[in-house]
């Protein structure tokens, strides 16, 4: 294929994949129908099975698209660091790359939403795995700070960061861009899951386990 | 109306409130239809119009039921504390609250989700105002600390309770009942956002403010 070819196709199909993102957001899954994602992306009917077969491969195309701009923005950030960047830089980085591309991508975050539990469970599955994917790049983030020995040896890593991504994750729901800018959102958060809300004195006194 | 009737349209107002949940949860606000609902809860279809005149009445009540079971957990649970019960119990004791009635609630909390975006803007703005006010009980929480000088001096505590909260919601999303015991999960959440993921010597020095 000509090289321009290419680019108009590659054009059209993530022109595609946002209305889908846009309508799967506002309908759902059952709700959606093929026509109505054209419509909304300005193409022929017809043109959409060019780029994909059915509405399940491009739910399947939306929801991994999602964990994918994640990932490579927390990945790319992440590489850009000195080699001898700090554990809590290293993590401050990944949670301002993560809240940015949450933002970013909005419709594609909330689409997930609305879909769960509706996409055929072959979709989801496969879906789930790159997710998992996702989540073993903060699992090694959170396990090397451990390493390093900068982590509270009482934390259960796997809590934190189920607790962490709800906390950035949410900001879809509430996060205004006429409100604060989003590198005061993310150090603020970075420094209540790093550093804590209160002031040393008030830290819990550890306690042997039980 | 004689007690004993009023008992029985409690207990089936009930069992129609939990169906619609459920059904708004898996179908949305466009794809459930009052039909399906009753056929759920077991009741005539035609009687659900007794306890609900439309699908737009229903849908606000399921919507702020479950803020009212988060709103009455918590602040039944503050209620219970000793008069002189420190800032930090007293947020423990909220974290732990919220966190069970999420879970108790599930299909609530995600018919809540799901729904977002479909339901009559003047519904959702009465739902809104029920909301604010829950989170205003959160706000007074951390506002009295704060006065209690146990709080950082340099926190944005909206964007602390937006996170907490986040952090918190995201549970209904992961939580399996098999797994860890809420009171674990509650127990590390508290611990995360109080005292922070690092050791105090990898906190951040304060800087002064820019």
């Amino acid at each position: 294929m000509p090289r321009r070819k290419t680019a108009k196709v590659e054009l059209s199909r993530g022109r595609l994949l946002d209305a889908a993102a846009h309508i799967f957001r506002e309908r759902g899954y059952v709700g959606t129908t093929m026509r109505a994602i054209a419509q909304d992306a300005g193409i022929e009917a017809g043109s959409i099975y060019y780029h994909y077969k059915s509405k399940d491969e491009l739910i399947g195309a939306v929801l991994d698209f999602g964990i994918v701009e994640l990932l490579s923005s927390v990945t790319s950030a992440l590489s850009q660091l000195p080699a001898d960047a700090t554990p809590r830089l290293r993590i401050e980085t990944a949670i301002s790359a993560h809240v940015s591309a949450i933002l970013d991508n909005g419709d594609y975050m909330l689409a997930m939403r609305r879909v769960f539990g509706q996409v055929p469970a072959a979709t989801w599955r496969r879906h789930m795995r790159l997710r998992e994917s996702y989540g073993e790049v903060w699992s090694k983030l959170l396990s090397s700070a451990r390493r390093a020995g900068v982590v509270r040896t009482d934390a259960d890593l796997t809590l934190a960061r189920l607790f962490l991504l709800g906390g950035l994750n949410w900001t879809v729901e509430w996060y205004k861009p006429k409100g604060r800018p989003i590198r005061t959102v993310t150090r603020a958060f970075s420094t209540l899951i790093l550093d804590g809300l209160l002031v040393p004195r008030a830290r819990q006194a550890r306690k042997p386990k039980k």
